[in-house]
């Protein structure tokens, strides 16, 4: 028989240069008038762990964000969804080493006289400062290293490379790198149109994604852009949306998981509205830049040696795709397969079929490590040592047609390994 | 202060003697009318390896089935799906090795004609045999081995507990124990209501939850209880409702599942509908069978240490109650930590806070291995060298009062280690 074609599947914006933007340097600071730092103030014991970040405009700017969805939601969660809600801000606080979550009233005050530190030393309204925590949670977050860091460190802000990776480090805890993006471009937002660069960047923190094991999503990213408060909201929710909203390790989700943008406008230019020509061209660099970065936790999700791709189309609406591609992604069967080296197709149909999701198996094709395995519910001969070698690759794409409809969903994951276990169970054995 | 009360839970049934039952010998052949065997009949290469079961009454009798919501359904289930709807069967033969599933029309073709080999040895009609499969999928599935085993099988049929015992050897895959269950008690389903003694027996297998991996969840149970074919299948579908269907290995279900139930009536007496007097006490034996068995299959999970009971209650809904114990029984966070003999709480409330079931963090209480954990959102000192002595218990209990009003659910499942990585994993490395 003929080798069947590969399931289309919907083109990734992974590369820049697909909306007239380029990589760049300067992590969080690639963007003009954003300044950061990372230093260490006592949360780990370990003196030369660095546990706090610090990222400041110069004035306070537009701000966005987004939050956790998880019940139980962290007093720093607590502090900064509404004031990231006044669209204003000009700074955020990050730690790591203690979550500030399940503290109550007490851990309420911590994190908002932590942003008083702040807004004290940075000379700002304590409204504009936005908090997130990361660490141990269940345990009372101390209110002096802040303290006691806040005057060196409000000192140490600089706009360059090293300050944001400073940055990007104080909040990594299973994190095995610092993840960090920086974008550049140009967009008509000038007088009468005329081509303005603007710059995007920022970091993340991510690896499982739950709490005790000091493993939540943080991310700041920042732009010059002049974006309105209202264009920085949709920009950055739909990139959540379709980036780190995309992303399982373990299908767990934490109390403190927060996103934030910050747009400067210290380009100058036209603001740029939800209805302004250049707002798709930043709007997709927003969004070009937090796929890389959740890309990048899922690649370094805790013990993982694949980052998995799972597309699923051809699914009667968006939220069968999304359920199907979650349910392989999630499956510990099909992650463990990928661990082994094993293009185990029969798992993947198996996860699809559990779901609740409605289709016919025989009109289901998948394909594993781009190569046809199913076609309409049947298998396909398979060459196991292709396949083998396929395996080396540092990334698994997973293509599942359902042959319902036009709806597509794209998830990205890593394999289950040993390592997720001495990870995650490994405390008190 | 003081310890506060533990988290009331509803009542188990898996004690027979709160209805007026006791466990006794035979297994599947604890019921009047029932002979089993297995064989080995050449789907595995191994010949010390049993790999057919046959169970069958010694006429055509009332039977009930349930099986698989998997889209994806092996040929066995699409044979036997509309047989046991007859309420009628005979015999059900199952076979480890091959699951016959992702075989299309050829594998439908081997499930009929290897059901007709019993019905021809055993003198019954074709449609009173019932077949049920698991083992590799994607392969089709032989017909010799029935063909070629099935005069002997048939002639090795007994009423006995060593019979009963090598049918579930013979459907073993990489469950690591033969799982059985054998109950009697007396009902008044005799003349005029006078006792008569009745028995429910059984066996299952299931160890993972999906397929090439040989792991699917197949019981047959048996009753010589004179239940009608409506009371019958009334009594399976609730028994499996809140046993078989709240175990969760992995979260993955199989292409197989296939559970059956055959009613001898070989006790004589009146007829057992729905609302007969004896009904309750028969439709209790056959859950608590089921329960047993279900927990059976949980302590043997693939690479377990632990059986773990996950109580939900003060929920608003039956629906939130499943939602919540079963994100908390499939989170491998919480998985890893009791593999790790970790009491860890944190994770409990992460994964009951992210399934989408709206509740109150600040009304959530926790007790773990027995001990309250957490109280109103907040947690309480914890003495670990007392949880870890709990630790050495082979069960784990957790319990989660979500102070949303009165629904409550039960889940079981086992925790997540290196062994069931590299049981699912180790195929290729």
């Amino acid at each position: 028989m003929t080798t069947p074609d590969l399931i289309p599947v919907p083109a990734s914006i992974t590369d820049p240069a697909s909306f007239g933007f380029a990589a760049c340097e300067g992590g969080v600071c690639a963007a003009a008038g954003i300044r950061a730092t990372g230093v260490h103030a006592g949360f780990r014991a370990d003196p030369n762990r660095l546990d706090m970040a610090l990222v400041a405009a110069d004035e306070p700017c537009v701000c966005a964000a987004t939050f956790t969805q998880n019940r139980f939601c962290a007093a720093p969660v607590q502090v900064s969804r509404p004031r990231a809600a006044s669209g204003h801000a000009q700074a955020v606080l990050l730690n790591s080493g203690n979550a500030n979550a399940s503290t109550g009233e007490p851990g309420v005050a911590c994190a908002l006289a932590s942003a008083a530190c702040v807004a004290k030393e940075l000379g700002c309204a304590d409204e504009d400062v936005l908090v997130a925590s990361t660490g141990v949670i269940g345990v009372q977050q101390p209110l002096w290293p802040f303290e006691q860091a806040m005057p060196a460190a409000v000192e140490s802000l600089a706009h360059s490379p090293a300050a944001a990776h400073a940055a990007a480090r104080a909040v990594m805890t299973t994190d095995t790198v610092p993840k960090e993006v920086s974008l550049e471009g140009t967009v008509p937002c000038g007088p009468d149109g005329a081509p303005i660069t603007v710059h995007v960047g920022g970091f993340v923190k991510g690896s499982g994604m739950i709490m005790p094991n000091m493993a939540t999503m943080l991310c700041v990213l920042a732009t010059d852009a002049p974006l309105t408060a209202q264009a920085a909201q949709k920009a950055l929710s739909a990139a959540v949306s379709v980036t780190f909203n995309k992303v399982t390790v373990d299908s767990d989700t934490s109390t403190n998981d927060s996103c934030f943008l910050l747009a400067t406008g210290a380009t100058g230019g036209e603001p740029i509205d939800c209805d302004s020509t250049a707002f798709a061209q930043v709007a997709n660099a927003i969004r070009c830049a937090a796929e890389q970065l959740a890309r990048k936790i899922a690649a370094d999700g805790e013990g993982a040696t694949k980052l998995v791709t799972v597309d699923v189309v051809g699914a009667a609406t968006d939220a069968d795709a999304d359920t199907v591609a979650r349910a392989i992604a999630n499956s510990p069967l099909v992650k463990t397969a990928i661990f082994g080296h094993d293009a185990n197709w029969g798992r993947v149909a198996g996860a699809a079929g559990k779901c609740g999701v409605v289709f016919d198996q025989y009109q289901v094709d998948i394909d594993f490590l781009g190569v046809p395995v199913l076609r309409a519910g049947l298998p396909l001969p398979m060459d196991e040592g292709d396949m083998l070698r396929r395996f080396e690759e540092p990334e698994v794409t997973i293509a599942v047609n359902l042959g319902q409809g036009d709806a597509s969903a794209r998830i990205w994951t890593c394999d289950l390994t040993h390592d997720y276990v001495t990870i995650n169970g490994d405390y008190r054995t």
